[in-house]
């Protein structure tokens, strides 16, 4: 039994690509298009797990976009407290952090401790970032940035 | 980077460490205990993930328990559409299925194809199966059953 892919569903695809592969890093693995089902499917996996993704397909992130109905009309997703967040381990989280607010992406929870950080996906799924290996020694503008909203 | 993990929380941990790992399989990894946060973090994996998850701490559910307050209340946790589901390979997808409703579980994607189900945790978190390999023909009771519910 393996741990295969965690689903979420989101409204806008090209945002929600722009911020997991452009912004975040990772990267498309496959991707399935059904014109009966009005739906895509995109897999996404880390940098670190395309070895593993590619034999075994996993593990992955899958995004589900229902396509619009035909008056243009598609449904808005949120995310309740049940789901927490997706983690990922980063190789440097200030540089990782830095480069997501310079394309305007909130740092919820900047990481003071050089650890541990969350920012949210356009649609406001969680993500938490921890970076490998020791935590990095506190350094500004994070050690003394405030918490932004929620995660 | 590396996908390390997916956190939902839970507020039986019981129930549901009971419905991941002793009826769907999945195994504890490790434990966190905050008494000063008042919460437990409970990291499972897949049976095929033990070994990559012992070595790299991945991929892996997370539960997190939030402790009840003072007063013995704690917090109810749903579901919204923005999260999908975790999704599983595994070994025998008629027989987990089998076991499953054998205890109490409803299975509200049976098998009819042999190849995906969907069932839910008890606190409403969707999980889908899917057969390893190729497709088990065919069998009943499950070519002819219904949907029941959503997932």
């Amino acid at each position: 039994m393996d741990f295969l892919h965690t689903m979420i569903r989101v409204k806008d695809l090209d945002a929600n690509l722009h911020f997991f592969c452009d912004l975040l890093g990772l990267q498309e693995v496959s991707r399935i298009e059904s014109k009966q089902g009005r739906f895509s499917l995109v897999y996404l996996a880390a940098p670190g797990d395309m070895k593993s993704a590619q034999e075994k397909k996993s593990p992955l992130i899958e995004l589900t976009y229902n396509w619009p109905n035909e008056s243009g009309e598609s449904e808005s997703y949120n995310f309740s407290r049940g789901f927490g967040h997706l983690a990922f381990r980063v190789e440097n989280i200030y540089k990782l952090c830095a480069d997501l607010q310079n394309s305007g992406v909130i740092i919820n929870r900047p990481p003071r401790d050089g650890w541990m950080a969350f920012v949210k996906s356009p649609e406001g799924c969680s993500v938490e970032l921890l970076q490998k290996g020791e935590a990095l020694p506190p350094q500004e503008p994070w050690a003394s940035m405030d918490n932004m909203g929620s995660w």
